[in-house]
């Protein structure tokens, strides 16, 4: 089981999307790996701690109503013991939430009572380190009622996490004082998405001209909020936290406290082709790596943005 | 008339819970007290300057459309000017809201005309200073219309302020610019009410399971916001600023600015003991004094969170 | 054309104050001015770069459905590459947006689609320095539903920007780190309205005791959010990103992202003069500039906050 989650997780799976409104018990296996990994388009390695092999981890998608039964499970060569704090949970900190060694795993189960997107991240001690080490992902909690006129069906869905890198080495102390922060990270790379910036980039986030865009965007930074704005576009709508009934129209910018996640879409002009960049508008994260390209044109890879490529992987 | 105030003040009293829906004039009396506080749990003493005697100052509370008759008293043993900026009124800044010198007081008046949750503060030059040395304290002002199912009754309620702590002898210049904070604290002491991180801590909030707990969260900080988050748990509902209008639905984390206050509710599952840690998720915040354990379990202290315990003191 | 627009400019010109609810286009041209500014009462120079000459630079008003007719001329005298960034237009970031060489002009064109309020900033590299040397302004975008119950007629209104006063001389890495901040401007000057703080100070806002005041708060800060609260008051009513359905009752402090903008009203007590202060709560702000009177007394100038008045200059 172990081996074939972790092979699912490697390539960029999705759990359980749910294709019926009938409430249903979904399994979810996630192994934590400690590993080199790049963190940049250059290929620039560092050691990193991680969900399921990849920051962010795995993304989990339920609906609201399901049962997650969430199986951690700490692999005997790792040095730290780790844990999963799912914001989407209403458990017991000191129970659930709590540390597992290497070489051991734990389960818990819990309903998705509350609709929108969480963060899910590690909440061992020092926790800032294990979060700006990588351990963070994204579990979507599809609202019960399906669509509508309030919570449109979009065309495409993506999810962006922002997170810290600091320098190598950057001790647990000064991590919690943002000291030695290097970089900033969009779904695990310095400007991954941005070949405007950097020149190694070879991805960009796509759409067709006119279409509805949806994106999960988690705050996965220690301290920063973020600043989170559509260059050259106007967020159509904000819900907060993801959750259908806390909607903002027409926002430029939307402040993302830590720890926290919201979902957006944006609609680009219907007759031609443009490019967005989504930013940090905080510039200190957005010159140092927090800006994401979206173009908009009609050639736009029909496969972006579905299925199982919401977080889009090398 | 002052040593009863300064009295009831000292063990915690709460001023003026209303019954009725018929607007009266509430007279709240405040002394300012500088003098030394345990600022931390194993009773490391500091110098600090305080409505009434501790930090947080008295809870005032009050219906929508009463008025408050204030006076504020500044000992003659005091050596500073002081003042009282109440967030919920609508007056003069330079009237009202003026300096009193050690020996003075002053008396004004002003109706509540916006219900919800407000900070106080002094707002003496420099600013920072007083407020960073614990001079600040909460007014609820309850809305006209009473509880309905857009804003319900709570089980308990607790009263939660964040503030900052600085090493003894910062200048008002460093204080103002955030240097030598030093930690957080949560109603006047560093992890206040967290056995878990600190061993000196004997005290924490208490519920039963399933109860609906609402938190009247006050930023006191001069310069952070707060993240605040229930670890284990999802806000069910947040009202910004505490009005009644003002709803957000299942929310992970509420960013809350500085001088500013918010109402959250929080249900535990109803069928077991959990136990939440309410997190202000800003790490560097969290990690050094802001979070705050709440026990959800039958046997909770029917006293706890109710009556004038919403304030838990020694 | 050139010519006659920067004399409207300079001399604090309003663009286009539509009349009627039919969608029509809107011509606006702004030269790029890079000059040195007083940037505080007292007359100190500094050398900045502007839109039109004025910190913030022209007041843009148009009604949601107008289109804008855009021309961006960077004058033959200046040093630096520059561009405009809407963030009412839904454009490409890669053509409308891109910079213009110095004795370059550039037309573009946008629908402005969703009512609000919103900043306009310069987005040439390095965009930290451009934006932190006073490259921004406000386009006011009217709903074209005009005035409602939900979002009813103001009194006066006054449009506030707050902007970073970096040391002359701090290096663009600097400033994107936020590094050598000196203090804050409002509408380009120190403590520009505050006559308390600042001896040199000759101006302040004013309105009339029981008036509906609307301000067009916009942060053009590169790093900071704002914490911003009138004391001795209470935000009446908080519209977020200025659209009327995304409203807020009865707020002590809204804080304001980076690059973001809120509309807020206020409503000083009927029956008496009185003060606010409208302030940044974030003490390190403040108490460096940013802080704004409101005069509400009966002889209040009846030009101030009407017409063309709405950003205040010498």
């Amino acid at each position: 089981m172990k081996t074939k989650t972790l092979a699912l997780l490697l390539t960029g799976g999705v759990f359980a999307l749910p294709l019926t409104t009938v409430a249903k018990t979904v399994k979810v296996d996630i192994p934590v790996v400690e590993k080199e990994l790049a963190v940049d388009n250059a290929g620039t390695m560092q050691a990193m701690w991680t969900f399921g092999g990849t920051i962010p981890g795995p993304l989990v998608r339920v609906k609201q109503g399901d049962v997650v039964d969430f199986t951690l499970t700490n692999l005997k060569s790792n040095k730290q013991s780790h844990s999963m704090d799912f914001h989407a949970a209403r458990v017991d900190v000191l129970d659930e939430f709590a540390p597992v060694s290497p070489g051991q795993s734990k389960d818990f189960q819990f309903r998705a009572d509350y609709p929108g997107v969480f963060i899910y991240h590690c909440g061992a001690e020092a926790m800032s380190e294990h979060i700006a080490r990588g351990m963070y992902g994204v579990i979507i909690v599809d609202p019960k009622e399906g669509y509508s006129e309030d919570y449109p069906k979009p065309d495409r869905e993506y999810v962006i996490v922002q997170g810290d890198l600091f320098k190598d080495g950057t001790t647990p102390n000064d991590i919690t004082q943002n000291v030695g922060k290097a970089a900033n990270l969009i779904n695990g790379k310095i400007f991954h998405y941005d070949p405007v910036h950097d020149q190694n980039a070879s991805l960009a986030l796509e759409s067709k001209p006119g279409e509805r865009v949806r994106f999960y965007f988690v705050n996965a930074q220690i301290n920063d909020s973020v600043a989170f704005h559509p260059i050259a576009g106007i967020w159509d709508r904000v819900w907060d936290n993801g959750n259908p009934k806390n909607v903002s129209y027409g926002m430029q910018t939307y402040d993302v406290a830590p720890a926290h996640a919201v979902t957006l879409d944006l609609i680009s002009p219907g007759d031609r082709p443009t490019n967005n960049a989504l930013v940090d508008h905080q510039m200190k994260n957005a010159q140092t790596g927090a800006i994401t390209v979206l173009m908009n044109h009609s050639e736009a890879d029909p496969e972006s943005g579905r299925g199982s490529n919401l977080i889009i992987r090398e």
